[in-house]
Formats: C-alpha cells, sequence, structure tokens
C-alpha cells in the first residue's frame, strides 16, 4: 500500500476504487474475525463485478449537431460517448454506486462525457449545455460518496459530465504571502508533488486523496486526515474563479481580512457544483514540516479518551494541538489490537492489567521543526496522562499513517465476499458528542440487524476543533439480497438519529443526492429558499448538477427543539 | 482614561464618543506639535458643538396610528420621537457624521427610535414597517465610521431606527464546549463581565469596544486589537438568530465543522442591516488568560518590520504569535516617541545612535499561562531580533494598553480645535503591502494638501494573518470651511488608491454607505447580483437599512487585472 503522499496513482477503476494491482488482500486472521462477527457461513469472493462488457447503458441522448459542437468547443480528442468513459462517469464511489456498477447497471450514465483544457472551454460549455437545454455535472477525481456526481437529467433533454482532469496545473506560487493558484482538476498528490519542489505543502489528506480533485475539495468544504492542524478546505481556500452559466465569477480577495460585506467565497465553497463549474482556485499554503513526532495513547473508555482530547484542545498551551487527531472507541480499538497479530494481542492483556477493559485508542502527528514537535509532543502527553492515557509510544501513528489511504480498497474486496460495509460521518459538539456516538450507533446497529445476522459498527473520533469534534463511524452486515435497499434503510436510520442528536448531516463528505432530505433541518426553510434565489442568480435555467443539495420536497427530519 | 474592558461607561454623547467627562484633554506638547505639523496658526478651541437645543430636526412623518401601533408593540416607554432620541440616532460616527451634527445638522434623524425587548417585538416591528411602507435601521452602539446606521428613508414613506439596547443579556454558557448564546444588542464590556464571572473571555476589542454591541461586530465582521490571537467576529460567531422580513432565519449549527452546503451563516455575517436584525448569536469563548507579556521592539524601517511580522507568522513556532501584534510605521513612531517626553526622546536618540533613522515601533501582546507565554515570548523575540529589532521592554505596549480605547475621545477636541481628522484601514496581502502603505499614504496626503496648508498621515499594521496584514491610517490637517467635501475628497482619493493596490476597500469598517460605491471592484458585478438575489428573498420589499452595502450605481472603481 503506498503512503507517500505525493505518488500519482492511476484513476480509479470504473467498479472500485484506485489500482486494484495496489489492494493489499485481506489475511486470514482479518477474514476470520469478519466471519465470526457478522456471522457469516462463508467469505469466499463469490460476487465479483461483472465484466466491463456486460454493463448496461442507456442511448446517447443527444443529437448530433450538439456533440459537433462539443467537438469544436473541447477538440474532437475531447468528447467521448465511449460505454467506458460513460461508465466511469456513472456516479460516485459510494457503497450502492458500487453496489449497482458491480450488478452491472449504469443506465444512468451521462450521454457525454468531456474533458475542456480551460476555463474558456467550460464557458462555451455552459453556454451551449443552456441553450440545448442540458443539465451539467461537474466531475474532479468523482469521489463523491453521498451521489454528487451522480449523471441526473433532472427536467432536461441530456446530460454531459465536465471532467476537469487536464486542469491540473499549478498556475502560481506567491513564497511571499504563502498563497498558490491552481487550476481545479489538480489531484491530491499533484497538489503536494508541485508544492514541494517550493518547499510548500496544502496538508490537504482525506482519504480520498490520491484521487480527489482541489476543485472537489472546495466544492464539498472537505475535511482531510491532518485538518486539524492544516484546517479545513474552506480554511484554506483563499478565491474560487467559478464558470457559471451567468458568467464567469471570480470570487475571494488577494487581501486578508476583508470586512467588505457578507462573505461571498463561502457561498462558493460547499456549492457543490449546483451554482457552477470551479476551475482554478487559490489556497493557502504553509512550509513543509521537516519533522512528525508519532504519539499513541489508551484510554479506559471512549468517553474518556473524547475528554482527553477535549481537554488537550482546551486547557493545552496554544499551538500544541497535533496536525492529525485521531481517538476510535472501543471497538474499532479491539478489532486494531486484534489485527494486529499476537504483539497487539499482548498490549489489550497489558492494558486490561492495567485497568483498561475496553480501552480507546488515540492517535497523534504533530509536524514541524524536530525540536519544536518534540516539545509540543512532551507538553500535550503531560495532559493526556493526566486525563487518563497510557503511552503506546509511536508505532500505532506510524502503522495508521502507512495504510492512510487503504480503507476504499479494502471495502471492494468485502463487496466481493459479499459484505455490506459503508461509512458515514458527523460532528457534534463536546457536550454532544457522547450522546451523539451512542445513539448513532445504535440506530445503526439496529437497522443492519432488522432483519437478521450479526451486524458490526466502530466509530473514531478524526477532527477536533474548540467546540466539538467529528465522529466517523464504518459499519458491515452480511449482504442482503436487495444490498440497495440494506443500504438505504441503513443510512435513513442512522441519518434520523444524527438529526435528533443535534448533530450535523455531514462533517465532510457533503450533501450530495443523499443527504438533500436532511438539509432543512441544518438551515431551515429559509436557508433553503435563500440556497435556491442564489441558484437563481448564477444559474437561472438549474442545468448545473439537478437534484444535488437542494432538498427537492418536505423534510425528510427535524431538530428537536433546543 | 479607561483600559478596564470591563468597565461600562455611559453611551456616547450626540455629538461625539463616549463620556466626555472621561476625555482626557491633548498636553501642550500635543498641540504645538500638531500646530508646527499642520502649519495651523491656532489651535484654539473655536468650534464647539452647538447646544442640542439648536440642533435642527425634520418633523416626525408618521401617522399617529403608526406610532401607537409601535407602542403597542414595544410599550409606549420604549417608543420615542423625542428630538435626543433622534439625534442620538442620526448617525455614527465618522468624521463627517460628526461635522454635521456638531454644525447642528440632524435632517435626516429617523422619524422614531423604538427600543425592542425581545426578538418576538422585533418580529412584530419588521412586519409593521413592511406593512406600511417604512424602512428600518438596526442600531447596535451606533459606531459606524461608514454611514453603517444612516436612517435613509430610500423610497420608503419613514424611517425608524430599531436600537437593540435592551436585549443585553447572556442568554446561555456553555463551558464544556466553550460556547455562549448572548442577545445581540449586548455592549463590549458587559459581555466581557457576564463572561469573566465563568472564567472566560470573548477576546474582541475594537477601539470602539467601550459603545459596540455583539450584534454590531457580527453585521460588520468587525476585528478587534487582539484578533490576530483571538480570530476576528467571523471566526467567533458559531450561529445568529436573524429577524428578516421573510420571517426568523436560525443559521449556523451547533455542530463544529459541517459540510452540509455553503457556509450560509457568511451570508449573515457582515450583511450589515440590509436582511433583518441580528438578534442573538452564540459565539466561541476562551478562558481568560491568567497573564499577559508585553514586549516592543524597533525595526530600522516600516519595511523591515512588516518582514519581520511576517517572518513572526511564517517562521515562528505554531501558536507563538502574540494576540496582539501592532507596527507602527515611521512617521507614527516618531509622533509617539515625540509625545513621550525626555525619556521617548533619548530614545529616539538612541535609536538613531544604533542606527535606525526612521524607526518603527512594533508593539507585542501575548496572553495566556504565565509560563508558557513567556515562552511564547522569548522564542518570538528570538525571530524579531534576527529580523534586525532592537528590544525596547514591556513598557511601550503596556502604555498602549492603557489607551487603547482613547483615540475616539481625542478626536472630539481635535474637531473643537479646526482640526480634520479621519481613519480608514485597509489590509493587504505580504506580497504587495508595502506598496499599499506607500502609495495609500501618498494618495492621502496629497488629497489633504490641495489647498495647501500642513498634512499629516501615519499608520500602523494591527493583524497578521498568514497571507497578509492590515493597515490603519490616521491623518490631519488643518479643517477647510467645506470639511465634509474636504473629507469626501481625501476618502475618495484614498479608496481609488486602495483599489488600485489591490488591497481591500475595509479591513474592519465594513462598508455602510460610505464603501459601497468600491464593493463592484471586490466582488463583482455578479458578486452584486448574488447579494441582491439573496435580499430579493430574505427583504423581497427591501425596507432593510436601504442606500448600505449594495452599491447602487456603476463601479466607482475597478480593480487593474492581475
Amino acid at each position: 500500500m503506498v503512503t507517500h503522499i505525493t505518488e500519482e496513482i492511476p484513476r480509479s477503476v470504473w467498479y472500485g476504487w484506485g489500482d486494484p494491482a495496489r489492494a493489499r488482500p485481506m489475511g486470514r486472521a482479518s477474514l476470520k474475525l469478519l466471519r465470526d462477527e457478522l456471522e457469516l457461513s462463508s467469505l469466499e469472493p463469490t460476487q465479483p463485478p461483472v465484466d466491463l462488457s456486460e454493463v448496461r447503458l442507456g442511448p446517447v441522448r443527444l443529437e448530433e449537431d450538439v456533440l459537433a459542437e462539443l467537438r469544436a468547443i473541447c477538440g474532437s480528442g475531447h468528447v467521448s460517448t465511449e460505454a467506458q468513459d460513460r461508465i466511469e462517469h456513472a456516479g460516485g464511489k459510494s457503497t450502492p454506486d458500487l453496489l449497482r456498477r458491480r450488478a452491472g447497471d449504469a443506465l444512468d450514465a451521462p450521454d457525454a462525457v468531456v474533458f475542456p483544457a480551460t476555463s474558456e472551454e467550460v464557458r462555451r460549455l455552459l453556454e451551449l449545455c443552456g441553450r440545448r437545454r442540458l443539465a451539467v455535472v461537474s466531475f474532479g477525481g468523482g469521489t463523491s460518496v453521498v451521489g454528487g456526481v451522480e449523471p441526473l437529467r433532472g427536467r432536461f433533454d441530456g446530460v454531459i459530465t465536465v471532467d476537469l482532469r487536464r486542469m491540473d496545473r499549478l498556475l502560481s506560487i506567491d513564497p511571499v504571502s504563502h498563497t498558490a493558484t491552481f487550476e481545479a482538476g489538480i489531484r491530491g498528490p499533484a497538489i503536494e508533488a508541485a508544492l514541494s519542489v517550493h518547499g510548500f505543502t496544502l496538508g490537504h489528506l482525506p482519504q480520498s486523496h490520491q484521487q480527489a480533485t482541489l476543485g472537489g475539495y472546495i466544492a464539498t468544504r472537505s475535511a482531510g486526515q491532518a485538518s486539524t492542524g492544516y484546517g479545513r478546505a474552506d480554511d484554506l481556500v483563499k478565491s474560487v474563479y467559478v464558470e457559471t452559466p451567468a458568467g464567469p465569477f471570480d470570487v475571494g480577495t488577494e487581501a486578508p481580512g476583508t470586512a467588505a460585506g457578507p462573505k461571498l467565497l463561502d457561498v462558493l465553497v460547499g456549492s457543490e457544483g449546483i451554482l457552477g463549474v470551479i476551475t482554478t482556485a487559490t489556497v493557502k499554503i504553509t512550509p513543509a514540516p521537516r519533522h512528525k513526532a508519532y504519539g499513541a495513547w489508551s484510554f479506559p473508555s471512549f468517553e474518556a479518551g473524547v475528554e482527553a482530547l477535549r481537554q488537550l484542545r482546551h486547557e493545552g498551551v496554544r499551538g500544541d494541538m497535533p496536525h492529525v487527531c485521531r481517538l476510535s472507541d472501543s471497538d474499532e480499538t479491539a478489532t486494531t489490537f486484534k489485527l494486529g497479530g499476537r504483539k497487539t494481542e499482548l498490549l489489550g492483556r497489558y492494558l486490561a492489567f492495567r485497568g483498561q477493559k475496553g480501552p480507546a485508542l488515540a492517535l497523534f502527528v504533530w509536524e514541524g521543526d524536530a525540536r519544536e514537535t518534540r516539545a509540543r509532543k512532551r507538553r500535550s502527553a503531560r495532559i493526556l496522562r493526566k486525563a487518563g492515557g497510557l503511552v503506546l509510544g509511536p508505532l500505532p501513528g506510524q502503522s495508521w499513517e502507512h495504510g492512510r489511504f487503504s480503507g476504499p480498497y479494502m471495502r471492494d474486496e468485502l463487496l466481493t465476499r459479499g459484505v455490506y460495509v459503508e461509512t458515514l460521518e458527523t460532528a457534534a459538539s463536546w457536550t454532544k458528542i457522547g450522546a451523539t456516538h451512542a445513539s448513532v450507533r445504535q440506530a445503526i446497529l439496529q437497522a443492519l440487524q432488522e432483519n437478521g445476522g450479526g451486524a458490526y459498527v466502530q466509530a473514531h473520533v478524526s477532527h477536533v476543533y474548540s467546540d466539538g469534534a467529528s465522529l466517523y463511524f464504518t459499519f458491515l452486515a452480511g449482504r442482503e439480497e436487495d444490498g440497495l435497499a440494506q443500504n438505504a434503510r441503513v443510512k435513513e436510520a442512522a441519518s434520523r438519529a444524527i438529526v435528533a442528536a443535534g448533530a450535523t448531516i455531514t462533517h465532510h463528505h457533503a450533501v450530495g443526492t443523499d443527504h438533500a432530505p436532511y438539509v432543512t433541518a441544518e438551515i431551515g426553510d429559509l436557508g433553503v429558499r435563500v440556497l435556491r434565489g442564489i441558484k437563481d442568480v448564477l444559474d437561472p435555467q438549474g442545468i448545473m448538477n439537478p437534484g444535488k443539495l437542494i432538498p427537492a420536497t418536505a423534510p425528510a427530519a427535524t431538530r428537536p427543539p433546543g
């Protein structure tokens, strides 16, 4: 498995994640543990994806003169109606996306995929699509797990997916002001490779890093694994250039800290392609760290671990917070220990001996200068120890980092072995995070077990804020015959529990189609009307990414008062 | 002069700042220096404000039944058409505001001032004003220096100013998640007093702190003197409850770090009353610091000082940045030294001996635990020394802090003495801040001297960001006969220079009426249309604070390409 953040790997295979040749097959211990947990009789790989040639596609519903116009804009080599291109752009990478495609269903694929090379070409594409009543889906790495790049036609005559992969350059860098301007289609590793030449990093490392693009980070208000240190995508972005159906929109300022009215940049950040196509972006950059310090602590319980993270954030010295800050709940910790072989098994016994029966493992990475970083770790260690943590050394953190991008590969294998697996995330205030963890976990477990059989849920905190933290759930069960119905049932139960807990429907996966029914609970009817008002200005015909973000109907759930 | 941040002082007198009894008269040395710099024959206090009884007011253009309805909503004691109330709400505290009022002109005063006590009352007020075609101005501390609370009628039959002073309570505090919810009309010192009981601070200390309100901070995207440490108002606010003509709008989430679409909170933050009245707000709070460390350094030039601040921000250890970070240019430094008496005069001579002919003085305050704070100062000192700084000890910082809120008092005396004085601010990237300082300074100086006579301009950096810093200009000249024309000429020259420099038209004073012509240069035509689109949803009749923020006509200046 690759861990180096600048290594470029091939774009994802159509039925799953990344380059299948790079997947590390699950070991026997993992498979045995899984079979036991999920009470499955077999984990044989009996459900591989169909062959590409068997995938069902609808006809291309575009007039020949439209195709000719598309070719005139992008060049004939950059407009495709080929089956493989259409299938590769038929959706994102959520489990239901993969279930559909693996079963040979790409009926929703776009009519054509275009690969513009300039902002000007994107502008002309939008003009054409408006004139010919075609929906437009903006496509970066295609890693959405919430239906964000689903090529929905809406009320239009066809749908074109605009893939930005050719717009992948670093345009300029300002080493004095610590900013850089990129084309939006550049992928995570290429961003880091381009910046590292100049001694800088963006520090944005979501699990999708190897595939996802800068434009996607910004359009989804993404958070990465080191965002506790570097800040979220919304903290990093300074300005964006967006092609909208109403014309090009240059949003944000070169100057820092303006008070010139509402921050319109935050209308475009998180807009998920419904207002326009982000074609370039200027972001804040940081000198690449010269040193990393790793640390791991074990806490008597998840609740104790959460309280320790809170104290670290609130009582710690300014700036001592680790860049990566991750706390597994007892289930996730137990699984980590079970899969770590003889060594971690002994560790589990040691912790039990020290009174930690259901320990929660916390991993940290501090980045910076060697001396400074070690000092920050040392000061943090005092707080963590006082909060009940037992120090476990640097290895668990290093081991996590080694496999930091490997999760999605494992899902492909699990699906082949007939296992249903999915993830979802939320965030809650410190006051509510314990109750949110308990109720969402319970809702998922109950929904998974509804039709009998075993189920497994684990969670971790991955981002720490002054006012709360995120929660990331991973859950597995044997796949039911109707995997899509199984998924919808679990997802709805979890979403309702999240809304009821006063948490957010999404911490970094964004809204897409899947969370749209819960947006009203988050921003209110008036908020939805404001979003529609903004869209009416920038996309009066509504061609941009229809069906995403803005809820179509009545709210699916409402937040309780208080 | 008062420096304690929780001491409540009376609301500002109608013709000037604060409680005139608390003003410290200018000393003889200051007066002599000023007379020399401005080449004035006299500084006698020959131009006092007129007597309150001489102020000219227009008639109250409200039907009696409207007044009866207002009284039915707020209670008869909380609806005023008295001359003094109307005059006190006739505008903000910019120099042209004061020139007009001191000369007896309050013809623009609102028809009535109402003092609601609840969000529900505000809601009913907006309903009434929409029904009866009345403009609504939301009024906190009334400290706007950009025309933000000017009671413009627009196309409406009358104008009502809604003063939120009765809505001044701390509603709840969450010491676990470090958040607090206040009514929006609470003033700065009352915020700090309420939080200090619980061991917390907001840390938001603009020069207007003693008068300004939380709602005003948020509506103007304010920055305070310690915002380099605590963050700007936009960083501190978590959620707002806004009464809009379209209904109550609860924006923002209790959960941190959501990715649920665009951050609509940032549409309300900085909206300057044009979308609704902010009635409550939840903000992030910080444990009150137990210690402050003060430091001052002198640099050979302003440019060298700016570079030192940049290095401190970029090369310094994470979290070592001082909370207060202020660098005076050579003019401001020279004046500080001249006014400091024998001691600072000697200091100036010492610096010249050490090779600093036009020194730039930098002041810093670090806040936190005693040991930690001292360590941060020590590490910062190494960087500042390496960047050419000579250490001056803690006294200049303490002296600055003692007079931190006194600037506006001095202006009242200067106006009485026939001096024109005003301030304005901007921010620029590190790459452009030097050129911005030079060109804006030159533009102000040239405009001040256009009709002959002496003039004086000084500037300082007051906020440091990763990508740049702010610049705050103070300038004086003898007052011309038409002081308003003089002011308009200078302000326009400065604004054009700011736009041409690629800086922002406002770093923390906001837009109001004065900067509205320059907003298009900042956000583009499409940005203006987006603002209008949002306003159409929340305030379809356009009754909220007409004439502010959104430019009425063609742009006054355009930004050069690049």
